[in-house]
């Protein structure tokens, strides 16, 4: 049995879902507060996590031509301020440097909150002809961005991502680079992640502050709340008109370059607790999971008892499986406890009766499943647990996904949905901007995306009663 | 034959080291400026080293039982005055953030200049009892000193790195990482990096800020420069006492910890284009190279000579060589002058004559040996000379290293040696502050190390005269 004072200071996730978000991250020991207001510290156990995810994408980015880069931690208060609408989203809720030692700045640097404009002015110089392009470049690194309100993973003052920038020659390059990252990044949400999305545009009321087209991969949290997974924007040849990227082109002709970004940051792993955990704690796909099998020792004293355990892992990391034994001073039920907090996809249990019987217990995290294997081709059996769960866990958050999204056809309808079982609601819309302020300030439901599937559920606005031009998942959000 | 143009625009590092340096970084496309004075652009061909020096440095970080974690990016001015050896090596060269939006923040918070603090602040937390260590991090982000003059790579506001730091339960252990995480260093600049350098202990004038023990490896650049390439330093329980770093011992009593940090940074790229970059740009040692070789096709117009380059990069890169095809539309003089430009180790040129012949042309980066090999079996004769490439490299460095090398028993005998023949001078030395500064001040030479092979080259020192303690490497640096 699982220890059950560690499991207990979990507040269950229906009697107040944000307390057990805390709950989880403080004690599988994923973050932890700093001394600096908003800013977090990234423990181990939840770095390991953003390794892993990164190495996913970095892999996938670096397939399609993407390389990796650094751009300064700093930018010029006159070059935030060169394309309009950017700097009006982002200058509100930016930190300013105004000091070097002892010397007062003669111009105001700002800690990056995005590095738009340190792309364009890095390709303005480095890009002259139609053979520079395209130019497909990504940093991973942090950025700062001065929220009133904080939640770990969440929204934070300070979080890290990857943030891509790229040029193009034409357009129709430009927005189909758009969409393969976005395609990436719906991959590797549902196929490492087990995070079922929907993908779709931004209305432009919600698109990024200097874009022409946002897209986005949203999922639904357990508590029915939409969270924005990722986002691929495609700039046009607005910032590139206001800071001179140009080429000279195969026809001899100056033209503009065509430009893209997109980005995904450790919010993913407040997802992955949202979409994922349970009253015991986090819960793990195996896919990304930094550890995937603990192998826990019973009577762990006994001789043979731990080189048996030893030997297990050996076993099952040539087999490329990522495994710890649990070999401290702790109580069995405590480290059955410890290891459901933190996750772990498998457990598996081994002590003296067992290797009598050639067997060992293994637990899945998921869902308890428990089972005894025998030790010959015991790494063939993990293998296919892992991959089994992996499935189980895609599909239990699909069905969820489907469960909670409804479809309406009346402003009534669509809010009353949301209020009694939240989720998604697909409704139609006009396409104006003030359907959306309405409903929002009327409910705090916004528009998620206008998904790439779309379908025809009425003819009117649900919100205006005017003729509809798009079907649009409306929700309430992180 | 290489093209002459691109080899012309870079400066002979007889003639003007500097400049030569300069040159190559921009030729290499390694770094480009930014718009704020001091801060770098890292372009991908200088990325993908750094790249490679991560991995190489992470995974034997981790062997060890290091995890990696993210502290944040500003630390608050109280929190930086804790330790008053440590403020006063680092408070006069930090950015500090006043304003967070448009709200003047009620205390000034700098970017980090180094971590030990934040460290010290989460381990006072997170550390309760002997069972919680050792504690074992690192993190791999940015730090900014806000430095008066700045080069690429060897001195910048903004740089990246690593930074690791430990707490331990005693002295002992605490030293043994320190010495651990050097030795380290030590095998991946020598074996990776091909940099033969010289392990030893800072004196106390040139150690760390508030640490009882720095330890560095110090290598020779190509103008008998020294260049400090990375520290780990023995912090002892200062740090635990000023911040409250204190565990309960098995012995029940209130012990404080014992701490260590150990760093390295991209100046590493700064070491490698002077150990080892020549008049015709950059070279790379084939282990830590992004791209280990260029295929250059030859004619590439007439037919089966494309094809054939990206079959034998097939068959390359499935014998894990990292390759790329050069199939852009210049002229092969100017590929050739490229890659080596580039500092790409090998260089595998195939034209029709060479597929005809069923052999392929083959030039080594370092000493332009030309061979021709037969195709089948050309994946072992690459291997073969990569790792060949890869001993001489280093076996030519270290011979440099050794003929700058001298030892001197008197002070006019030292600063002559280096002045006529830059290297490193080995002499004696009292142990005195006093004896450092003047020789400082005299000839701008400082105590590379006290190297840990100790050897008694007389009984004085070399500056007044008085018993000797320690012999020390003497040198002018970067």
């Amino acid at each position: 049995m699982a220890d059950k004072k560690l499991v207990e200071q979990i507040t269950s996730r229906e009697e107040d879902f944000a307390q057990w978000y805390t709950d989880v991250v403080k004690k599988a020991e994923l973050t932890d507060y700093s001394s600096v207001k908003g800013f977090m510290v990234i423990r181990p156990a939840g770095y390991a996590i953003w390794e892993r995810i990164q190495e996913e994408l970095d892999s996938r980015f670096k397939a399609t031509g993407v390389q990796n880069c650094a751009m300064p931690l700093l930018i010029p208060e006159s070059l935030l301020q060169k394309e309009s609408e950017h700097v009006e989203g982002f200058a509100p809720e930016v930190a300013w440097v105004t000091y070097g030692g002892s010397k007062r700045l003669e111009e105001r640097l700002c800690v990056r909150p995005t590095s738009e404009v340190l792309f364009c002015d890095y390709y303005s110089k480095v890009v002259k002809s139609y053979r520079d392009l395209p130019q497909l470049l990504n940093q991973w690194c942090s950025v700062v961005r001065w929220e009133k309100t904080t939640r770990p993973f969440l929204r934070t003052r300070e979080f890290l991502w990857q943030e891509g920038h790229t040029v193009h020659a034409t357009a129709e390059e430009a927005e189909e680079r758009t969409r393969m990252m976005l395609d990436i990044y719906a991959d590797v949400l549902e196929n490492e992640l087990a995070i079922p999305v929907v993908k779709g545009r931004k209305t432009d009321k919600e698109k990024f502050a200097g874009a022409i087209a946002t897209y986005t991969v949203e999922a639904l949290m357990h508590d029915g709340q939409a969270l924005q997974c990722a986002t691929s924007h495609n700039f046009g040849d607005g910032f590139a008109k206001a800071f001179d990227v140009q080429y000279l082109s195969k026809e001899n002709k100056i033209e503009p370059v065509h430009q893209t970004s997109w980005g995904i940051t450790t919010r993913t792993i407040g997802a992955l607790i949202m979409v994922h955990g349970d009253d015991s704690g986090l819960v793990i796909p195996p896919r990304i999971a930094p550890t995937q099998v603990v192998i826990v020792p019973i009577q762990q004293n006994k001789e043979g008892v731990l080189d048996k355990a030893y030997a297990l892992k050996e076993e099952l990391v040539k087999a490329g499986i990522r495994v710890k034994v649990d070999d401290s001073d702790k109580t069995p039920g405590f480290k059955f406890a410890d290891g459901e907090v933190r996750g772990i996809p498998l457990r598996l249990e081994i002590g003296p009766k067992d290797i009598e019987k050639n067997q060992a217990v293994l637990v899945r995290r998921d869902n308890r499943e428990k089972l005894v294997a025998e030790l010959s081709g015991l790494s063939t059996k993990v293998e296919e647990l892992l991959q089994q769960m992996q499935k189980d866990m895609y599909e239990r958050a699909l069905s969820f996904q489907k469960e909670r999204t409804t479809d309406a056809k009346s402003l009534d309808e669509l809010v009353a949905s949301i209020d009694k079982k939240p989720g998604f609601v697909r409704a139609m819309w006009c396409g104006c901007r003030e359907c959306e302020d309405k409903l929002k300030e009327y409910s705090g439901i916004t528009s998620r995306c206008i998904p790439m599937a779309q379908e025809e559920i009425s003819d009117t606005c649900v919100v205006c009663g005017k003729k509809a031009t798009k079907m649009v998942y409306w929700g309430r959000a992180y």
